[in-house]
């Protein structure tokens, strides 16, 4: 790259550790001389076609490595999802502050939109490297083994289930936590990796990849019930019928689209309510319990896994080599090469743009309630070290004196 | 106290620490020689009626303290609220198995248990101590500077709104978080524990100790919106209009009521969903998202504070000493000496039984929807060590070029 000033944005839904990304690009880009100037800007690509840019040249190191420890998206994000056209005004604002490496860091979406800037680019022929740094708590992104986010949002999500399961076991019932993800289960199913007695629940976990049907699920539940006295179920806020309508639909008397027509899934409690419901009215049980787990599992302070701190921050840094040493755009992609290692690629960002990863099958059981070890295999090194456990006593019965029941 | 064996059980809402407690009364007692077995009631007193008792003279010490550091009710608990020939029907049980001590790990409820089955006990001239080891979340027993549970959950809740008001922050809107709570606003006031920068959030703090009012609330919520570009909420679950209405009943079109005819509070995200609506509706805000933290508030495996870790500990440690060493029953008390040190004492029975703290006037700011100072200093050395920081860019704008906005 010649002489020139770099910007970085982040797209999308917060993570954990999205800073890492940002502190990464920062802090490896002040490395290499001919980088004038680290530009941020504000709210993802919207801060880029509205000037509004930060300039991160002179932000301490130390007040970096504190930001990058801080869950959230400290620039600012968006759910604005470029056009073509919105596109080349991204690309006017990149030429006229003579940017020449961009970096954007999100999702599907956010790689869609590099690819359509860098073509861009091509077309006029002005000198910029376009990268895509991933993240994303659904893991859904394509040829990656795993997404930067996703690591914390599932050891959120089994810390949780795993305290969730204690505690109905302490007050016996049903209990239903609805996850995150519209069209992928990894973070659903991440509810199981705590599990550790063979009765630790959850007992039922439900995945958008599996089509849900409400007859089958009362009888999952009726069965764990029956069998244990109380049941744990993991749910997908994306579960759908056959016809892939969302099962919130089924009963919410309203409900709320986005630009891009997707109903609104998250920050409302209503399909663990129907749920709950369905359960007390069709099956007879008192005492049913559902939480959303909402915004916390993306955004909590302080729960976080430190393999996901650090590959964060590595496929920050290899972003900008690639854009310094290489001769070409792309998306990171993380590789697993090890039992744990792994390797970080740049490819084409056409491979990866606007493209939806699902749960592999063998990654679910044939119940279709349920994650295989193949899963639990593949999760398991994903979420750091210190996992806390949960500990059981160990049962020794005292024999009755008045055996009055 | 004379040979004789103990007894230990939980009742009431699971906490991060209340196994604590137990492994404090099991692992102090064991030092006594005159203690000659430790039982566990499984499910609190309805595993005394039903003499569904453990023994955990033999549990290894390794165990106990694995389990102390696991959240919920190792022993299970109940909702079962004794009534005086309830207790008679524990008393039989105890004198039956020959229990000279009886420690129940409690809130106020389990205090008044403690009470009848004392009064039973002497009535019927036998040689019982029973002591009240105190925990509850919602922090309302009479006489205690705060209790044990509450330090965790209000830990739990301050990390969850530092992250909310992060993620709100990078993607803006309006961001409700409902929190348990039915008459005292304790744990919801703890949100406010991780403010930093001036316009962080929680920017609006609603608890059961003062009228809940819509139209006031809309007002709030609209003037900070009009400030900041968005609204971060805590609301307890408890809240209620001037005739004690909870405002959950005035939009639910089903309430369920428990076996004391309380209102289901916890288990729904029906008041979330209500406020949410109203703001949607009533000021034409967009994106309006609400969280119910529900069950991971109180068992949400990783989330504790140390203070409340140690404290838990020593107040059955105490418990059991009071029992060996003294000549009456009570309930242990946690008083503040210093900033920071506590000491316990033992507290009359009658004098905690049965009765609800609230949050005092000083604690609650005069706008009717905020924390004071003095609430801040009152909390802020519960949360124990280690307390993550949520971090900031330092902004530093880039001139702009094309000037397009």
């Amino acid at each position: 790259m010649t002489p020139a000033k770099i910007l970085v944005a982040q797209g999308g839904g917060p993570t954990a550790v999205i800073n890492q990304s940002l502190a990464g690009v920062v802090l490896e880009a002040r490395r290499f001389s001919n980088v004038t100037r680290v530009y941020g800007a504000h709210h993802g690509v919207r801060g880029i076609v509205n000037e509004d840019l930060f300039d991160l040249t002179h932000e301490t190191s130390h007040n970096l490595e504190m930001v990058a420890a801080t869950p959230s998206s400290a620039l600012g994000s968006t759910r604005d999802k470029p056009d073509a056209k919105y596109c080349q005004e991204i690309f006017e604002v990149l030429r006229a502050h003579e940017i020449g490496a961009f970096f954007y860091i999100g999702g599907n979406d956010s790689s869609d939109t590099v690819r359509i800037v860098s073509e861009e680019a091509k077309k006029a022929n002005y000198p910029l490297r376009a990268i895509h740094i991933p993240k994303t708590i659904d893991n859904d992104l394509v040829g990656n083994d795993h997404t930067p986010g996703f690591p914390s949002a599932a050891r959120f999500v089994a810390q949780a289930f795993a305290g969730a399961n204690l505690d109905n076991a302490a007050l016996p019932g049903v209990y239903i936590g609805v996850v995150m993800g519209r069209h992928a289960g990894f973070l659903t199913a991440a509810s199981a990796a705590c599990r550790n007695l063979p009765n630790d629940g959850p007992h039922l976990i439900y995945v958008p990849e599996r089509t849900f049907e409400v007859e089958k699920f009362l009888s999952d539940v009726k069965a764990t019930y029956d069998r244990l006295g109380r049941c744990v179920i993991a749910v997908s806020e994306g579960i759908h019928d056959a016809s892939g309508a969302p099962i919130i639909t089924k009963l919410a008397k309203q409900v709320e689209h986005d630009a891009h027509g997707n109903v609104q899934l998250s920050g409302t409690g209503a399909l663990a309510d129907l749920l709950c419901e369905e359960i007390k009215g069709k099956l007879g049980i008192k005492r049913v319990r559902g939480d959303t787990f909402g915004y916390l599992q993306r955004s909590f302070l302080g729960c976080v896994s430190d393999v996901d701190q650090h590959e964060a921050r590595e496929v920050a840094e290899k972003a900008v080599q690639y854009a310094m040493w290489g001769d070409r755009d792309g998306s990171v992609a993380i590789k697993r090469t090890g039992n744990y290692a792994v390797n970080y690629e740049l490819a084409p960002l056409e491979t990866v743009a606007g493209k939806t990863r699902v749960m592999e099958d063998e990654l679910l059981s044939s119940c279709g309630a349920n994650v295989t070890e193949a899963f639990q295999a593949y999760l398991r090194p994903l979420l750091g070290s210190g996992l806390p456990d949960a500990c059981h006593l160990r049962p020794n019965k005292v024999a009755k004196v008045l055996n009055k029941a």
